[in-house]
């Protein structure tokens, strides 16, 4: 029985009733049976092997919706359907570097999303080394005209990720500022922190006005080998071929599963991650995991009966070439309450942490978590929640968050590569993911409390 | 001065004097000064940097073997010089796997070396999944006719290296086979221990009256995928490029480096690597390190003062393609006496273990090693030496040998892929080898007692 808002308004000065939220032992038991899930490696399992590479806007990542739309519908979620919207695509062609001269030897280097392409023949040209994006952002005007930039920076490995942050600005702007001062084009050591020859690509934006140039990132082993031979102090030559396209515009979609609540009043619970992926690898950490850890809680959620509140599992697409799926979403969505929102899509490592956005009405919400999460060896973290690329422009609108941090160690050992393939994913942290969701879920879709909006400062998605 | 061999005879029977060894203590301040040596390292990483991949018979191989004389004279060796001969070539050309139909997605593979080709558009062929060596060798004469057939096996990580006999075989002698049973081409997974999505290249040889066809390696994480793939139950088709070819008889040569010695009848100690590599990686472990572990060695027991016998350091040519420079070697000096021939060829991880081949009369050799090697953590094994492509032609002539068994027990992650480089090497690692290649020649090289020959049983090499 749904609870009426001033009954629950009522009841928050006093010890809450029974009915009213799941007792912590149906909680403990839905987390616990949750460790043995197999629904979520069923599903990342599925999707990387039938499906395998998805890029945002192609004919694969429609393939992906359809398997999508067959395997929630399978689980048995309601209101199975795609959202459908329009985005602009672009395609990897063939890409080769070398170094030439004395040195002579080729390099292993993928383009970025966005790249502009080099002529059919190549260019070859000087390379002009910056340590970090500092030193390129010092370059006086037109310096780098009819040379290639060859940007480094010094990522490494952070159990939160956060290297990510700062060390990917290489990737993000380094490019167009290049372009500005005139390259013919750059080369990124790549925003990773492994050591193998797997370059890792991912997206890069040159403004309106700005015109691409070809931007590829070095694996880790070839940049520094670039770096090597740098030192030698003699001037090195680089010949290049990158030949993405621009295609247009084109069709992608949000594919999205409910599991329908009692209490339409009390808000939407949304959950989800990405279902396109880069065209390299075949997406299992980025982001098939996330789309399986979410779906597997929410059908454990619904096997055990109707929440009070609707949970709804949105796989997104095209996450990873701008956040277009999560644009699309927030607009087609915007008259219609929200009361919470939470992202799986760093892996599928353990869970360490939690951290929350909620309004102080719902405060007791926080504490069920901790208690639930504990068991789990899961902390809780003192940041407001409101992480993820594409239920960002939902919590823009003040909707309150759950983050469930996963472990991100190795996390950019693999992120963008095409190394980025089943084997990465750990069954059994998988299951620790798939457990933190269900219990979370189970607290939040039957929180007695009203949900409602949370101020938080403007984020930069 | 030089022992007489008379003298050395009557000696043997009584305590050895001072002069006829080195003192132990003089041979421990050898191996731990070595300990700190750069000489290994300059050598790697300016192999790997400067020259890069250096596949045999190619003007890659061409260039190292210039660097590599410049480089070992630079070092003070005598008699630096090549020794050149003539061998068959095959190189690399375009290579493209995918899979096709309602699971269409692409495949990361790499041409085996003496691979045919596919013809300039590819072929499109049903896959025919043998688990093992022997499941294809079962298979019905002709049953393959226009399939492709797709080999597995079971390969795991062993600290000595052994697991790369049984199923190296795979990449051997599989494609033959296949071709016998009328195959259109054939993928094997990678004969790697490694999950990345660099597939291991190596020679396969198909004999006289076998025609070669398209043959190629499958990374791990693409054979476990076309696996599941094939678990789906329905009929598997591949579409395959390679263009690699034979283009005929090419200049190798083995690069030779001396300390010469101070009794020419005592025999020659030979040691060394090679100094080819396969073209997808540099080469750091395989085998950059072997040539700079027994030249820096070598350098350190010629600064050290004249050794009783001659110290000659090889770095071998067209060791992977085949062991060409190995035979050249053993044919250009089968009439020179070896007192004792030791090879590095497993990349640079710590020695764990010696086993030497000696004559009876040379048994305390034996036991000084052990001596000196101990406090390395170098245990003494109970196997008879003899390893090694490049000195198997010269060990089968009867000449006494000396293993320092390297740690493989990541070596077969690495070997013959694209992630052969640099970061690779370990330092402290590589300088631990080099402090027991200089223990083990500063007693090989100064011991008082005759190297004669040993029996062996015939080894397959």
């Amino acid at each position: 029985m749904p609870l009426k808002p001033a009954l629950l308004l009522a009841a928050l000065a006093l010890p809450l009733p029974a009915i009213a939220q799941p007792a912590p032992a149906e909680v403990a038991k839905l987390r616990d049976a949750a460790l043995k899930d197999e629904i979520a490696w069923d599903i990342t399992e599925g999707l990387t092997t039938e499906i395998g590479p998805r890029l945002a806007g192609t004919a694969d990542e429609a393939r992906a919706r359809r398997w999508a739309v067959a395997k929630l519908k399978a689980l048995g979620f309601s209101n199975v359907r795609v959202e459908p919207y329009q985005m602009p695509v672009w395609v990897r062609g063939e890409e080769k570097g070398a170094i030439v001269g004395s040195f002579a030897q080729p390099l292993d280097l993928t383009a970025l999303g966005n790249s502009g392409a080099t002529p059919a023949a190549g260019i070859e040209a000087e390379v002009v080394y910056f340590p970090t994006l500092a030193d390129l952002e010092a370059a006086p005007a037109a310096s780098l005209a009819g040379k290639i930039a060859f940007v480094s920076h010094a990522m490494h490995a952070a159990q939160d990720g956060s290297s990510y942050g700062p060390f990917g600005q290489v990737r993000r702007i380094g490019p167009a500022i290049a372009a500005r001062k005139g390259a013919a084009a750059i080369l990124i050591r790549s925003i990773g922190t492994d050591y193998h020859r797997n370059p890792h690509t991912g997206v890069t934006t040159f403004p309106q006005g700005t015109a691409p140039i070809p931007a590829a990132a070095l694996s880790v082993p070839d940049a520094e080998q670039l770096e090597r031979v740098l030192d030698r102090g003699k001037p090195v030559r680089v010949k290049l071929l990158l030949t993405p396209r621009q295609i247009g515009m084109r069709e992608s979609g949000n594919v999205i599963a409910e599991v329908p609540g009692r209490d339409a009043k009390a808000g939407v619970v949304l959950v989800g991650g990405h279902l396109d992926s880069w065209d390299l690898g075949t997406g299992a950490i980025d982001d098939a995991s996330g789309v399986a850890i979410t779906a597997a809680a929410a059908k454990r959620i619904m096997a055990a009966g109707r929440p009070r509140r609707t949970i709804r599992v949105v796989w997104f697409g095209a996450e990873e070439v701008g956040g277009f799926g999560g644009e699309a979403y927030a607009k087609a969505h915007a008259g219609e309450r929200h009361a919470l929102a939470a992202e799986s899509d760093f892996g599928a490592d353990r869970i360490w942490k939690f951290d929350t956005a909620l309004p102080a009405t719902a405060a007791p919400v926080a504490d069920r978590l901790a208690t639930a999460l504990a068991p789990l060896g899961i902390t809780r973290g003192n940041a407001l929640a409101g992480d993820g690329t594409d239920i960002g422009p939902v919590l823009a609108t003040g909707v309150a968050a759950v983050d469930l941090s996963q472990d991100g160690t190795r996390y950019f050992d693999y992120h963008h590569t095409p190394d980025d393939t089943l084997d990465k994913i750990d069954r059994a942290q998988l299951q620790q993911n798939v457990a933190a969701w269900t219990a979370m879920l189970a607290i939040v879709a039957n929180a007695p409390e009203e949900i409602g909006s949370v101020e938080r400062p403007q984020r930069d998605h």
